[in-house]
C-alpha cells in the first residue's frame, strides 16, 4: 500500500518533475530528454548545470561564477577541527555563505550557481586547512570547469586534462538521478518557501547517511586488491565462489546496465591511452562482466554507476573520505533544479503521522 | 487523493508516532499522553525534554548538559556579519558544532541534550555578537532552565522569575507539535542514516520558509497598535468591519481552542500580578474573542497559540528577528525526538517522483 508508513512512501508520487527520466526496465536516464551518454560524451558538466537549471541545453559554453570564498566562509572552514567529516565541512560552508548572501525566497538559477561553484572551493579548501596548507587562490581556476576547479582547489596545480576530463564526465552522469531522499530534502525544504542555502544544507545532511551516500570506496578497495588484470579472474572466481558481493555490480532501480556506468565507460575508453588506470579498470569490469554471466545466466549483475566512480576518483587522485563530498557538489545541481521547479509549482509537504502512543493519563502526583 | 503530486502528501501517512497526538477536532494536544495544558502548568520545559526524548515522564528535575560554545562554534558565529538572518546563524552553529563532536549514526538522547542545549546558547552570542558585545560566559548560567539560558545568554544578566517562567511555558509549548514540515525534513534526513546535526540543520532550514515559520511578530504589531485595553474594542470592531483577518486567532487544525493558547493564557493568568504586560495580553484576549464570537456566531475564531508566542516574546524583551529562532531553539526538542523514533523504527524515505518533462532528444548538432 502506497500510502503505509513501513513503505518509505515508496511508491507514493511526491512531486511532478521535468528535469530527469529515471528508466530502470531500458537503462536509460534522461536529463531534460538528453540521454546521459550523449551528455557525457559530447557535453561538459557546467553546460549540463545550465540544461538543468534552466531547462535547455545551453548554446554556448557555461562558466560558473567565480568563487573566491569570503572570509565568512573561510572563517567557519579554519575553525573546524581537521579530523572533522569533509561531508559537514562542506554543509558548514554552505550554512555560512547562505548566511551571508541571505538568500532569501524565491530561489533563483543565479543563487545556484553560486552555490554549484562554492562546493568545489570549499571541499579543496578543506582539504587543503586539515593538511596545514592554505587554500589556494581561486582567481587562478576562473577558466576552469567545476570538476577541474575541484582539482585545482585541492592540489593548487592545473590539473592533468585526462583527469579532469574524466572527473568532468563523472560530474556530469552523477549530476542530478530523481528523487532520492537528498533531492526530497531540498524540495520539502523549499516547499516551505526557505532559501537555497537552506535546501542545499539539508540535502549535505541527507547525502551523509549510509544508506544514501553509500560507501563508495568499496569498489576501490576491491581493484587494490585484485591489483592487476592477470589476476582477475582467479580473484573474482573466488569471491562468488565464497558466495561475496562483487562491489560495483548490480543496482535496485537498473534491471540492465546502469546507463551512467555505461556513460562513464566510453568516456574511460577514450581517454585509456593517456590514462593506464581506467584501462584496469575496463579490462576488470569485462573479466567481471564475463564471470557473472556465467554465475547466473539468467540474470546476470551489470556494472553500476559506483564502479566507474570510484575507478575515477581514485584515478584522479582523491582520497577516499572525499568521494562523497565530490558527489555532493556535482549533485547540488540537481538539488538547486529540483528545488527551483519545488518553488515554481510546488505546495507545503506535510504528510501526516498516525499517532501509536499512550492514551491520555494524568501526570504522575506530587510533580 | 492522498498520493496526489499536488497535495504536498496531505492525507499521506508517513510515520507512526508515540510522541504527540494532535487531536484538531477536540483541540487536545498530548506529549505522549500528558495534556499539554499540565504541562505548561506545572512541568518545565527541560524535563518535557526528557518526557519526548526518553517517552516517560522524568522523576526528577532535568538540568541540561553544560554549553559552553566551543572555539569551533564561535569562529562560524564570529565569521558571519552582524547582518545576517538568526535563524542562517543558528544553522550554521548546528552544522558546526555537528562537524567538531562528529555526530554518527545512530543517534542518541545524549546527543540531542547537546544540540537542544546547544540553540540558547547560540541564538545568545549571535545576538551579542551583531550587537558588538562579547558572547557571555554560559557556566554562569548551567543552573538554569534553557529557556532562562537563552535570556542569560541575551542579556548577560540572571533573568526575572516571571519572565523566566513564561518563556519556559513558551518553550514547553513549542517543544513538539506532529509531522510538520521541519519535523519531516528531520525524518527524512535521518532516515538515511545520517545524523541528528545534519537532522537539526536540516529542520532549521524548513523553518525558514514563511510556510512554516511563520510571520510571528504580526500579533505584536497588532498589539503594539491597540496599546491599551480601553482601545481594544474600538479597534477591533473596525478591522473586522474592513474585512481584516484578526492576527491571533484561527488555526488550520484546531476547529476549537488551540491547546497551547489555552495553556499559556493560564501561565499568563498566574503571572499577571508580576508582568503586566500579560494582563494586556489577557484582556485584549477577552475582547477579541467576544466581538469573534459576535461577527461569526456559528463558527467564531479561537485564540491560537501565535497570539500567546507574540505576546511572551515581546514581553521578555526579544526582538522580533528573534522570535523564530527561540521556536527553533525549542523545537529541537521534538525534532530530535522524531529523529531518534526514525532511527529506531524507520525506513529510507523516498517517494517517487512523476516525469513529465521531454521525450528523448538528441542533442542539437554541432555540440
Amino acid at each position: 500500500m502506497p500510502s503505509d508508513v513501513n513503505s518509505g512512501l515508496e511508491g507514493v508520487v511526491a512531486a511532478e518533475t521535468t528535469i530527469s527520466l529515471v528508466d530502470g526496465q531500458a537503462g536509460r536516464l534522461l536529463y531534460r530528454g538528453y540521454e546521459i551518454g550523449d551528455l557525457a560524451a559530447h557535453g561538459s558538466y557546467d553546460r549540463v548545470v545550465g540544461l538543468l537549471l534552466d531547462g535547455e541545453w545551453p548554446l554556448r559554453d557555461e562558466v560558473l561564477p567565480p568563487a573566491e570564498l569570503s572570509p565568512t566562509v573561510l572563517a567557519a572552514l579554519r575553525g573546524l577541527p581537521t579530523s572533522c567529516a569533509p561531508l559537514d565541512a562542506l554543509r558548514t560552508a554552505f550554512s555560512a555563505f547562505g548566511a551571508e548572501r541571505r538568500m532569501d525566497w524565491p530561489p533563483t538559477a543565479a543563487q545556484a550557481r553560486e552555490l554549484i561553484a562554492l562546493g568545489p572551493a570549499a571541499v579543496g579548501a578543506f582539504a587543503r586547512l586539515r593538511d596545514n596548507k592554505q587554500p589556494v587562490n581561486s582567481a587562478e581556476s576562473e577558466h576552469l570547469g567545476a570538476a577541474a576547479r575541484l582539482l585545482h582547489a585541492i592540489t593548487g596545480e592545473e590539473p592533468d586534462p585526462a583527469k579532469a576530463r574524466a572527473l568532468d564526465a563523472y560530474f556530469t552522469v552523477c549530476a542530478e538521478h530523481g528523487l532520492n531522499a537528498s533531492t526530497f530534502t531540498a524540495r520539502v525544504i523549499t516547499s516551505t518557501q526557505s532559501d537555497l542555502a537552506s535546501a542545499v544544507c539539508g540535502a549535505v545532511g541527507a547525502l551523509k547517511g549510509r544508506l544514501h551516500g553509500g560507501a563508495p570506496s568499496e569498489v576501490r578497495d576491491q581493484l587494490t586488491q585484485i591489483g592487476d588484470v592477470e589476476h582477475a579472474e582467479v580473484w573474482i572466481r573466488e569471491a562468488l565462489a565464497r558466495g561475496e558481493r562483487l562491489m560495483g555490480f548490480g543496482h535496485r532501480v537498473y534491471k540492465t546496465m546502469d546507463p551512467r556506468a555505461a556513460a562513464l565507460r566510453q568516456v574511460a575508453e577514450r581517454l585509456a591511452a593517456d590514462a593506464d588506470w581506467l584501462q584496469l579498470a575496463i579490462d576488470v569490469e569485462d573479466v567481471a562482466l564475463r564471470l557473472l554471466a556465467e554465475h547466473k545466466p539468467d540474470r546476470p549483475l551489470k556494472t553500476n554507476v559506483e564502479y566507474y566512480a570510484s575507478i575515477v576518483l581514485d584515478g584522479v587522485g582523491l582520497l577516499t573520505d572525499l568521494y562523497t563530498p565530490a558527489f555532493a557538489v556535482a549533485r547540488t545541481a540537481g538539488w538547486t533544479a529540483h528545488a527551483l521547479e519545488q518553488a515554481d509549482h510546488g505546495r507545503l509537504i506535510r504528510p501526516d503521522s498516525r499517532y501509536v502512543g499512550p492514551e491520555q493519563r494524568p501526570l504522575p502526583a506530587g510533580v
